[in-house]
C-alpha cells in the first residue's frame, strides 16, 4: 500500500506544511486511475504525446540551444527567445508522468535532456540558451524577454523532477539559478535591483521551490515578485502594450479587474495564492477572490476558456466574449485549471473545484486531438471549418502544458485535511490516504462523465474521519448520499462538498446519484453574441453542434426550439466513445432576398430567416470537436 | 467665372484624360460650397485642423526629423519610421486647401515643410528621414518599414501641391525620388530588384505622378507594384502575420476576399483601380468588383467602417463584425471613399457613389471631432463610454488623412462625362462646369443631410446636356424629378442617376424630392451580434443612441418595438445642429438574479430580462458621438 519515498513526495502544489492552506493533495503516485475517460488520455499522454513532443524538441531545435550554449555543437541559436522554457515545460510533464508509471525509454530521455541542460548553466548559475555568446551582454536588459518566465520552468520542472524520483540533478541546477537570481534582484533598500519579469511565472516555482527545499529565501523573493509588480519596473513593453498586458498598471493587491495577457495573468494569481499559502495575509487572499469573482462573473467563456482577445492574448472587458474569436488559449486553460486548485487548497470551496473540473473538461481537452498528437493555441467555440489543431506551433507553449497537466492529473483528485479526506473530481480508481493516525485505500467506482452515479467503498484500513464528497454545481438537484445502501438525512446543495463522518471499515460504501439531465445554459443578456442562443450541457460537459455529425446543416441556421427534448445515447464508436445527443431542431436559413446583402430596411420583425423544414441535430461534447473532416461548429444555438 | 489656371488643374483624381474613365472630376476650384454642413467643418478644417496638426508635426520631431537628415540639427530621429508620412499627408491637406481657400500663413507653413523636405533629399533622389546616418545602410534591406509607403504619400502631397499652386517645388523633389525607386526597382528582366512595399499607397501615387507629369514610367512602374504582388516577394512580414495582412497571399487578379490589414488592402485596390482607369485591363478590373462584393456584402460595417479586427488591423471573416472591438480605422474608412471614388470614376455606376457618400457621413466624420481637435483611430459601433478622442497619436496617420478628405471634398461632389454632368453628392453651393462646347454654372440649393428637397439651377451658360443626379439608395421610394416646375415621366430607382437631358438655359431648375423617412435596418442573419436588432438612418445618416441624451439609461436595456414611430426634429442648439430621432422605447434591465453570474440554466425563453417601464430613447447622428461627456453608445439597439 505504501509507495517508494521518492514519489510519495511528488504533490503537484505540495501544501502539506502550508500553514494557510486548508487542504493538502494526495501525492500523485498515492492515486491509481483505471477510469474510461482520463486513464486512456493519460496513455495516450505517455505512449504519444511525450515521445512525439520530444521529437518536436528535437527538430526544431530547442535542445540543440541548449547543446550550442554548452559549446558541443556550433549552430545559430533556433527559433524564439523564450524556446527554452519549452524543454523545461516537457520534463516537467515527463516528470510527473514518472512519478504515476516508470518508463525506462522516457527516463532515458529525461536524463539526457537534463544532461544537457546542466551541461549549459553558466558558473554564476545564468542559464537561458538565447542569451549566450554575442547576446550575453544584454542578459537582464529587457524584462520582457521571459528570462525569468524560464526560470520559472525549470525551476517546476526540477521540482516535479525531484518530487517525482527523489534524485537532486536537475534541482541543483534549478537552485543555482534561482540564488543567481535571488541574489541580484530585490529591494533596492537590499542593495538589489528592483525588476519583475515581464511574463509571471517564476513566482508560483519559487514557492514551491521553498517547500521543496526548506529555503523560506525563495518563499520572500516570490513576495517580492508579487508586490514589485504595478509599481512601473517594467515600463512600457514594447511599445504596442500599455502596462496593463503585463499586470504592471497597480499593485496586485490593489487591483480589482483581470486584464492584459490571461497566462500572465493566470500565473501571476497562481503564484500569489501560493504565496498567501505560505505567508497568510489576508488583503492578498481578498484580492484573489475579488479577481476570481469579475473573471468568473464578466470575462469568461462558458467553456471555462479564458482571453477574449487576439491582441495582446488578452481578457477582453466585461461581458467581451466573441465566440469565433475567441482567444481561449489552451494554456489560459491550463492556468485557470492552476489558479482553482490552488484557490481549492487554500479555501476548501467547493466553487474552485467545480471551475477547475469545468475548465478540465471543456477547455484545456479541446486543446488537444483525440490521437495526442495535435494541438490548439486558441480555442473558439464557433467556427466556419478552418481552425484546426497543428503538430506544433513556432510559439509552443500550450503543447507541453496539456502534457504536464494529464501527467500531474491524479494528484488534483483527491485532497486531506485534519481528520477528512476529499475528493474533488470523480474517475474510477483507487486512493492510498494517509490522515496520520490512520490510513485508508479508497476505491472509486463510476463511469463518470457519461453518468452521475459513483461509489466511494473503503477497501483497505479505516477509522473516524470525514468523507467531503464534491456535489458538483451543475447538479442542480443536490445529492443525498446513500451510506451502506441507506441515504443520509441531509441533502446537500450543488457547489458543496456532502459531508460524511463516521468511523469508516473495510467494506464500507457511499453512493452518490447525481443525475444528468440535459441542460440548456444561457448567458448574462449583456453578452451580445448569445443574445436568444442556449448551450447544452450535460453532467461536467459542454456540447457543440459540429458539421460533421450534421451534414448539409449549417449550424447557424439551427434553431432549438424550447420543446426540443434531447435524446441522451452514449456511443462507443464515436470519438473514443461518447454521449450523444439528439434534438429536434428547426431550420431557419437566410431568405433569399439575403444573397448579397450585408444590410437591408427592416421587416417588421427583425429578420429571422425562412423557415427550411426542422431536422434531427446531433450535439456531441466540444472537447471532442475537429476530430474529424473539418466542418462549421457552434457552442451556442439560436433557440425560440 | 474662370479660376487661375493652376487652380483649374485641382482634380482630386485626374482622369481627365484617362482613357478608360467614364467620368472626369471638376476641378476643386471650381466647386464653391455655401452649405450648412460640410462648409462649416471645411472652415474648422483650415483655422483649427490644419493649423494645430503642423503643431504636432513641430512639438513631436516630426519635422525635425528632415532638418536632422538635411544636418541642419544635432538630435536623435524621433518617433516611428514612417512618421515622415505625416508630413506628406498634412502638405496634401494643406494643398488642397489652398486650391479652393489661399490663406498666406497656411502657404508659409506649406513653403517651409517644403524647404525642410527638399533639404533633407539625398544626391540619388532617395528622401526617408529615418534612413539616414546610422541607419542609412539599411535603406531598402527590410521592405516592411514603409520606405515606398512614405515615398507614396510625398508623391501625392507633391501632385497636390502642384495641382493647386502650379509651383513644382515639391513635385521636383517627388519626382527625382520616383526615377530612384523606377530605377531600382521591377522585373529582374530589365535588370532590376524584384520588390513591393509591405504598406501599399505607391501604387495609386505613381498613377498620379503619370498624370501631372505625362511621363509614362510612372503608371508602368504602379502596374508593376500591382502585379508584382502575390509573388512571395515580400516574405513572412515580422512573423506573426501571414502574407496576406499585406495581400501578399495571392496575385491581386486572383484575389477574391479582402484580407489583411484593411488600409493596406484600400490602398492597392485604389491604386489597381488607377492603373485600370489608364491601361483598361478587364481582368482587373474584374477583380475589383469581384473584392468591392465580397467586401460590401460581407465585410464591412452598417457605418461604411472597414476592418473588424484589431489583431492586424484587418478585415474579419465573412459575417465578423463586433461592434464594440470594431477596429474601423478612420483611415480605412478614408481609403474606403477613395477606392470608391476612383470605381466611380471609371464606371459611373451610382452604386459607388452611394457608398462614398454613406461613408463620408457614418464612418469617415467620427473619426474627428466637431471641434476639428481630436480624432478617433478606431470607430466602434459600441461603446462602454472609456472611447475617446484624442489630439494626436505615435502613430498619427488618421489625422492628417481626414485633413486632406476634408480639404479636397469639393472635388467629390460632381463630374462630367462626354456630355454630361453628374451630381454624386448633395450641398449647397455652385459648380463652373466646362463641357467642352459649352459652359455652365450650376447653383445647388439643399437643407441635406437634413431635409432631402434638392434644387438645381442653371445660373448662368446653357446648352444641351444630360444632367445625372443621384437618387441615392437610401431613398427607397426612388424619385421623379420636377424640372421647372413639372414632374418628369420617368421616375427612377434608387441607387441610380435620374438623367435629365434637354437644351438647358440660364434659370432652368430641377428638383429633387427625396424623402427621408427613419428607416429601421438590420443585419443578414449570420452577423451574430445584431440578431435581433435593428440600427436607425434617416437620409444619408446612421444614428446611435448615446448616454449623453439618454440620462440614466444603458443603451444596451433599451429595446425598440415595431410600433414605436420616431419623432423627427432638427435641433440647431444641439452638437452644431443635428435631426434627432426620439422613440418609445422599452427598457429591459437584466434580471436581479443575474447580478454576479454569466450563465445559468435556461429558462423556458432565453433571456430578455426584467421589464423595467418605457421610456423616450434619443438617437443622434453617430458622425456626433463622444462629442460631450463620456457615456455609453450603441448603434444596434435590441428590437422586438
Amino acid at each position: 500500500m505504501r509507495m517508494p519515498h521518492a514519489a510519495r513526495r511528488s504533490r503537484v502544489v505540495d501544501t502539506s506544511a502550508s500553514p494557510h492552506a486548508r487542504l493538502r493533495p494526495l501525492p500523485l503516485a498515492d492515486v491509481r486511475l483505471s477510469d474510461g475517460f482520463w486513464e486512456p488520455r493519460r496513455r495516450i499522454n505517455r505512449r504519444e504525446t511525450l515521445p512525439s513532443q520530444y521529437e518536436h524538441l528535437e527538430e526544431t531545435g530547442r535542445l540543440d540551444n541548449f547543446r550550442r550554449a554548452s559549446g558541443k555543437i556550433a549552430v545559430p541559436f533556433r527559433g524564439l527567445y523564450f524556446n527554452d522554457s519549452d524543454v523545461y515545460k516537457w520534463l516537467e510533464a515527463a516528470s510527473w508522468s514518472l512519478a504515476t508509471d516508470p518508463d525506462p525509454d522516457l527516463e532515458r530521455m529525461v536524463d539526457a535532456a537534463i544532461t544537457e541542460i546542466a551541461d549549459a548553466q553558466r558558473p554564476d548559475g545564468y542559464l537561458n540558451t538565447y542569451f549566450t555568446f554575442e547576446r550575453a551582454h544584454e542578459r537582464w536588459t529587457d524584462f520582457d524577454l521571459h528570462e525569468m518566465y524560464c526560470a520559472g520552468h525549470l525551476i517546476q520542472a526540477a521540482v516535479a523532477h525531484f518530487r517525482a524520483t527523489g534524485a537532486r540533478r536537475l534541482l541543483d541546477v534549478a537552485v543555482r539559478f534561482a540564488d543567481h537570481i535571488c541574489h541580484l534582484f530585490g529591494p533596492e533598500e537590499e542593495g538589489k535591483r528592483p525588476a519583475v519579469d515581464g511574463h509571471e511565472e517564476i513566482e508560483m516555482a519559487l514557492v514551491e521551490l521553498f517547500r521543496a527545499t526548506g529555503d523560506r529565501r525563495y518563499l520572500y523573493q516570490a513576495r517580492y515578485f508579487v508586490d514589485a509588480r504595478g509599481h512601473g519596473l517594467l515600463g512600457e513593453p514594447y511599445g504596442r502594450f500599455d502596462p496593463s498586458y503585463s499586470q504592471d498598471h497597480e499593485p496586485l493587491r490593489d487591483q480589482r479587474e483581470v486584464v492584459g495577457h490571461a497566462v500572465r495573468a493566470l500565473y501571476l494569481y497562481c503564484g500569489a495564492t501560493d504565496v498567501y499559502a505560505e505567508i497568510g495575509e489576508p488583503d492578498l487572499l481578498d484580492a484573489l477572490r475579488r479577481l476570481w469573482r469579475n473573471m468568473t462573473t464578466k470575462r469568461m467563456y462558458v467553456s471555462g476558456g479564458l482571453g477574449s482577445r487576439y491582441e495582446g492574448e488578452a481578457f477582453g472587458g466585461d461581458y467581451e466574449l466573441p465566440n469565433e474569436r475567441a482567444y481561449a488559449e489552451t494554456c489560459a486553460a491550463i492556468a485557470g485549471v492552476m489558479w482553482n486548485w490552488r484557490l481549492l487548497l487554500v479555501s476548501g470551496e467547493a466553487r474552485y473545484a467545480d471551475l477547475m473540473e469545468h475548465t478540465l473538461y471543456n477547455a484545456v481537452l479541446p486543446g488537444i486531438s483525440l490521437d495526442g498528437r495535435r494541438y490548439f493555441y486558441q480555442n473558439p467555440l464557433a467556427d466556419d471549418g478552418t481552425h484546426r489543431r497543428r503538430p506544433w506551433f513556432g510559439c509552443a507553449c500550450c503543447p507541453p502544458n496539456v502534457a504536464r497537466l494529464l501527467a500531474s492529473l491524479p494528484g488534483y483528485i483527491y485532497c486531506t485535511s485534519d481528520d477528512a479526506v476529499w475528493v474533488h473530481l470523480y474517475a474510477e480508481g483507487t486512493a492510498a490516504v494517509d490522515l496520520g493516525d490512520h490510513a485508508v485505500r479508497l476505491a472509486q467506482r463510476t463511469d463518470y462523465p457519461w453518468d452521475g452515479n459513483v461509489e466511494i467503498s473503503v477497501e483497505e484500513g479505516g477509522g473516524e474521519f470525514g468523507l467531503m464528497l464534491r456535489v458538483p454545481s451543475w447538479c442542480e438537484e443536490g445529492c443525498t448520499p446513500v451510506v451502506n445502501g441507506e441515504a443520509m438525512d441531509a441533502s446537500f446543495p450543488p457547489g458543496s462538498y456532502a459531508k460524511v463522518r463516521r468511523l469508516w471499515r473495510a467494506g464500507d460504501t457511499v453512493r452518490l446519484d447525481l443525475p444528468m439531465p440535459v441542460r440548456r445554459l444561457e448567458s448574462h443578456p449583456h453578452v451580445v453574441e448569445n443574445a436568444g442562443r442556449v448551450a447544452l450541457a450535460r453532467g461536467p460537459l459542454l456540447y457543440c453542434v459540429e458539421r460533421a455529425d450534421n451534414p448539409g446543416l449549417d449550424p447557424r441556421d439551427l434553431v432549438l426550439p424550447a420543446y426540443s427534448n434531447p435524446l441522451v445515447r452514449f456511443d462507443p464508436q464515436l470519438l473514443g466513445g461518447v454521449t450523444v445527443l439528439d434534438a429536434r431542431a428547426e431550420v431557419l436559413v437566410p431568405e433569399e432576398a439575403w444573397k448579397d446583402r450585408l444590410y437591408r430596411t427592416a421587416r417588421p420583425q427583425p429578420d429571422g430567416g425562412q423557415e427550411a423544414g426542422s431536422t434531427t441535430l446531433r450535439a456531441v461534447p466540444l472537447y471532442a470537436w475537429a476530430n474529424r473532416e473539418p466542418g462549421a461548429m457552434r457552442v451556442w444555438l439560436r433557440s425560440r
